[in-house]
């Protein structure tokens, strides 16, 4: 009889709580949103628990941090722990819901320290959030050798259609230090194919 | 003091026991392993725990069951638990790792009951499998108001191009009635802005 496991456990490092704990519970300008989560990924970094990459759900409106996602692939041992799916996924279980955007909660957004990848383009769609702030660049997440995957061309108009706003190269600088600076530093491309999240 | 969960615990629903306690350890023959999955499908429905979606993980060669994923959106309360993202996770844990290619495995392959959306189809690309068996099209699951999202046009290719071989129509008359009874009887088209998988 074939078995598996029927709980998924995913558990986040110990340091997020002190991260926490050092963090506004409201974070009004976009610029301090996205330094907070490019911090995050410079900590996930230097504490061994995942690559370059974070990510944070805030309420747009009141700058409200909800969720504060980072890159658990190698850690977690599993290839869709990206960053934006690990904030994405804590904001829905803290507000009870598989919808971000469903009646009655106030509109949310994504904060990614890099452009999605082809997955997390994907969930960034069915998350509910209603805005998404990106730092660095896939070409930026490219050249220092992650994959971003194959997306559409106008994946930006794509998201806009659906009712989700895209604001680009925000803190960008100081996102692709944190890449680089993994980089330099011999981190790990992981993931089967290569991927950037 | 922003405050968030620490673990991720998702959990699969009791049924899943049985129904692998009537699988076989190895299923040889591909259309036997889409039945599967197609059954798995359908017990998730009837049983209410999710969508009318599931997936599997085998080793090709063998025919080896490594994992059974089922749609958990509505019951997980989270919209990345799609069947293929469950499966993948499952088979990722049971191997021990977030690569189902690395050196030292037999390759892998993922069985799923409906063509991938946009964001499993990047999941797929990082999980290491080396084929897609797909039974429904994605336009079967359009058909009944599940959106697959905004894949590109060549999306096969792309996976061919990756080492990823694509397998399509399976038992795509067995699937596809999952998915119309699921509709005739009035299941939820669930996700934010709907999706499929």
């Amino acid at each position: 009889m074939p078995r598996q496991p029927n709980v998924m456990e995913i558990h986040l490092p110990d340091w997020i709580d002190s991260f926490l704990a050092g963090c506004r519970d409201n974070v009004p300008s976009i610029r301090d949103r996205m330094s907070l989560v490019i911090e995050a990924a410079r900590i996930n970094v230097s504490r061994g628990t995942g690559g370059p990459f974070a990510a944070a759900v805030f309420e747009t409106e009141s700058g409200k941090l909800v969720s504060v996602g980072i890159n658990l692939v190698a850690s977690g041992r599993l290839s869709i722990l990206h960053a934006e799916m690990v904030a994405l996924s804590l904001a829905q279980m803290k507000t009870g819901g598989y919808d971000l955007g469903r009646h009655g909660l106030a509109a949310h957004e994504l904060v990614t320290s890099t452009e999605p990848c082809a997955m997390c383009f994907g969930a960034i769609l069915w998350s509910g959030v209603r805005r998404l702030v990106i730092g660095a660049r896939g070409s930026d997440a490219s050249r220092i050798g992650f994959d971003e995957g194959p997306k559409k061309r106008n994946w930006k108009t794509e998201l806009e259609a659906r009712g989700i706003a895209v604001l680009c190269d925000v803190e960008r600088k100081a996102a692709v230090r944190v890449l680089r600076d993994y980089c330099r530093d011999g981190g790990e491309i992981y993931n089967a194919r290569k991927g950037a999240g």
